[in-house]
C-alpha cells in the first residue's frame, strides 16, 4: 500500500514538473553562475528566470528583491538578524508574538544574547495577534516586527497588513514569516506592505532545502553568509541551482493553480474538520475557524498521546505530525498550544493534518477511520479517560 | 564544439553516478528526515549514509563531527563566526593570513564590526604561511586561528599541520578553509589536527549549493541558522536532502579514486607549466612550485589583461577564470597576487586553469595552442608590450 502523506507541512511532494526541470538541470550540468564565460552565462540565465517566477508568486515589485537562500529557515535568520545588525545603532527592541515558528524563537533568543530586548505579544483562544497590541509594544528604540503570516501548527492567519502599517507609521522594519503560507494561499508583498518576507519551496511543491527571502527595494539588512558577490552581495556562496530551478518552476505552477488549490484544500479542509466532529469525541479543533491556513487541521484529541497516535497511523501507512517537524524529537508540549490556552495535556494529544493539492477525498475519509480505531484503542488504553 | 571546461574552481561538472544518484533521490521523493513516521525514517537514513560518506573522505573519527551546510562559503560563515561569538567572553583575538578566500575575509570584517580584532600575517612569494609568525601573532585573548589549506588562486598548500600545533599549544581553536583542498588531495582531519575545517562539493564533482563544516568533537560554535533540531542542534532548516546525496556519492568516488585523480591531475599541470613556458614568453607561473594543489595552474601573462584572454578564449569555447568566480565581477586586483609580491599590472593579466580526473591531455594541447594566438593578438594591441 501507498503511503498516505497528511504531514504536508513537514514536506510536499514534488510536482512531476519540478523534477523533471530538475532532472534536466541535473543532465544540463549547468556551471557557476558568477563566471564571466558562457558557462557561466547560461547558469546565469536559468537563475535569474527562476527569480522571475519566485517574484511573480509574491508579487514583488522587481525581480532584484528576492534573495534565494538554502531554507525558510535561513531566511528567517537573515531576515531577523541581519535587519537587527544593521540596525543597532537605531535601538535595540523588537517586537513578535507568542506563536512564531522556532526559527523565529531561536533567532530572536540569539539577538537577546548580543544586546537585544525582545517584546513578544500574546494571542488570542484562535492564535490571533491583535495589532492594537503591536502599536502598544512599540518604544522609541523598537527596530523591527516579525509577526507570521499562517500559523504552522494551528493554521491561523494574522492581521499582517495591519500589523505592517503600524510599523510603517513608526518607521519600524516589518519582516512576516510567510514559511507556512507562500505557495498556500495567494500572497502579496505590496498589498500586505511587509518589508520582509520569508518563504520556503517545499510548501508548494518544490523541493526542500531552498528558500527565499523577499527584502524591499531599499531596505539593507546585514548578510547572515558573507564572501563573494553572489544575489548582489546579500547572500554569498555559489548557488544551488538545480535547487533554485525546482523552486522557479513549482512557483510558476503554484501561481497559475492557486486558485483551484485553495478551493480542492479548502474542501478537504471542511470535510476532514466535519469527519472529526462526527466520529470521534472528545476533541478540540485548533486555531481560527475562518482566517486559517486551508491546507491545514490541528485537533487535541484529549486522553491520549498525540505520538501514540502517530506511530499507530504510521503502522497503517498513514504519515501525520503532532506539530512541525522542526520542533519533533523535542518532547516539551507546542508554545503555540499552551498560548492558545490547550492545557498540557491536550497540548501532548494534538495532530497537525496537512494536505495539499494531490491529495484525495478517499485519503481523508480512510484517514479518518482509522484514527476513529486508533483513537477507540489508544483510549481503552488510557488511565486518564472516562475519569476525566 | 564542446565547451572546454579548465575553470573547475568555480564548478566540476557532476560526475555520471552522482546525476543518477540525484535523478533517483527527485524520483524517490524523499519526506523530511526530521519527521517521526516512514517517510521521515527512509529521509533520515538516507541522510546518515551520505553523511558516513564525508565524515570518510575527511577521516572524521565520527560522522556526528560532519554538519551539512548550503556551501563552502557558509561553512567558513559558520566556522569563524561561530567560533569567535562562542568564545568572545574569552577573548576577541583572531589570526588570519593575507591570501585567505573572500568568505573568510569578510566574514572577519563583519566581526571587526562586533568588536573583534584581526592579525593578518603575510606570505613568502609562493604565498607561504611561515607558521613562526603565526605564533609570533598570538596574544592573551586569541581565541580563533583561520588559514586554508590550498589557496584557491595559486594552488599553494599551507603548513596547516604545524599551524594547527601552534593553536593547540595556545588552546586556541584553529578553522581551516578545506574548499580548494578537499576531494582534490588527500584530507585528513585527525592527522592535520584541525579543530574546523570547511568545504563544498561541487569542488569533488559534487553539486553546487552544499557544503560541509567538520567540527572536531568537544567544539562548540554558535549556530549561524538556528531554528529546529536539525544536524544535531547546529544547523537548522530543512535539508537539502537531493544535494546531500549528491555530495554523500561524489565523496564516496572521490575517496576511492583520490590516488588516480591526484596522479592524473599532477600530469596535466605538469604538461600545461612546461607549455606555458615553452610556448609564450614573458609570463610568470604564481605559486610554490611543489607544495601545491596539483589541479590548479596560476599564470601572469605580462602586458595584457586576463579578462580580454578570458573573453577571446570564451569566443574559442574554453572556460577560464581570471581567479575564483566568487570575487569575478570586482575589478579590484586580486589581493592574493598582490600579497606574493605581482604589481598591479601582472595581477590584471592573471589566468587561472583548473581541470579535474574528466579533463584529457588533448584538452591541455588545445588550450595551449590557443592561448598562444590570443596572447599574441592581445599584444599586438597592447600600449604596455615590448615598451616595457
Amino acid at each position: 500500500m501507498e503511503i498516505t502523506n497528511l504531514d504536508y507541512i513537514s514536506s510536499n511532494p514534488l510536482l512531476p514538473q519540478v523534477q523533471e526541470a530538475m532532472i534536466d538541470a541535473i543532465r544540463e550540468n549547468y556551471g557557476n553562475p558568477s563566471s564571466s564565460h558562457t558557462l557561466g552565462d547560461t547558469a546565469n540565465e536559468v537563475l535569474e528566470q527562476a527569480r522571475e517566477n519566485v517574484a511573480h508568486l509574491i508579487n514583488s515589485a522587481s525581480s532584484e528583491e528576492v534573495v534565494f537562500t538554502s531554507s525558510g529557515t535561513e531566511s528567517i535568520n537573515h531576515a531577523i538578524k541581519g535587519a537587527a545588525l544593521a540596525n543597532a545603532k537605531k535601538g535595540k527592541h523588537i517586537i513578535t508574538s507568542n506563536v512564531e515558528h522556532n526559527a523565529v524563537l531561536k533567532s530572536l533568543r540569539r539577538l537577546t544574547k548580543m544586546g537585544f530586548e525582545v517584546t513578544s505579544v500574546s494571542v488570542d483562544e484562535y492564535g490571533v495577534v491583535n495589532p492594537a497590541d503591536v502599536a502598544k509594544a512599540m518604544k522609541d528604540d523598537t527596530i523591527l516586527v516579525t509577526i507570521m503570516h499562517g500559523n504552522n501548527e494551528v493554521g491561523t492567519i494574522q492581521p499582517v497588513k495591519e500589523i505592517a502599517r503600524i510599523a510603517k507609521e513608526k518607521d519600524v522594519l516589518f519582516h512576516c514569516d510567510g514559511v507556512a503560507s507562500v505557495g498556500v494561499v495567494p500572497i502579496d508583498v505590496q498589498a500586505l506592505g511587509v518589508d520582509l518576507l520569508s518563504f520556503s519551496a517545499n510548501q508548494f511543491n518544490g523541493p526542500s532545502g531552498i528558500g527565499g527571502l523577499y527584502i524591499r527595494k531599499g531596505v539593507t539588512l546585514w548578510p547572515l553568509i558573507d564572501g563573494g558577490g553572489q544575489e548582489n552581495g546579500r547572500r554569498a556562496g555559489t548557488e544551488n541551482l538545480i535547487g533554485i530551478v525546482g523552486m522557479g518552476v513549482a512557483a510558476n505552477l503554484v501561481s497559475l493553480g492557486m486558485e483551484s488549490r485553495v478551493i480542492h484544500t479548502k474542501k478537504l479542509k471542511d470535510k476532514l474538520i466535519k469527519g472529526l466532529n462526527e466520529k470521534i469525541e472528545d476533541i478540540i479543533i485548533n486555531g481560527h475557524p475562518e482566517l486559517s491556513l486551508p491546507n491545514l487541521v490541528s485537533v487535541s484529541v484529549k486522553y491520549i498521546e498525540g505520538e501514540s497516535i502517530v506511530l499507530m497511523l504510521d503502522e497503517e501507512k498513514i504519515s501525520v505530525s503532532t506539530r512541525s517537524a522542526c520542533a519533533s524529537g523535542a518532547l516539551r508540549a507546542s508554545h503555540v498550544l499552551l498560548s492558545i490556552g490547550r492545557d498540557y495535556a491536550d497540548a501532548q494529544g494534538t495532530l497537525v493534518i496537512s494536505f495539499g493539492q494531490e491529495t484525495t477525498e478517499a485519503e481523508i475519509d480512510r484517514f479518518l477511520d482509522v484514527l476513529k480505531e486508533v483513537v477507540e484503542t489508544l483510549r481503552k488504553m488510557s488511565p486518564l479517560y472516562k475519569k476525566a
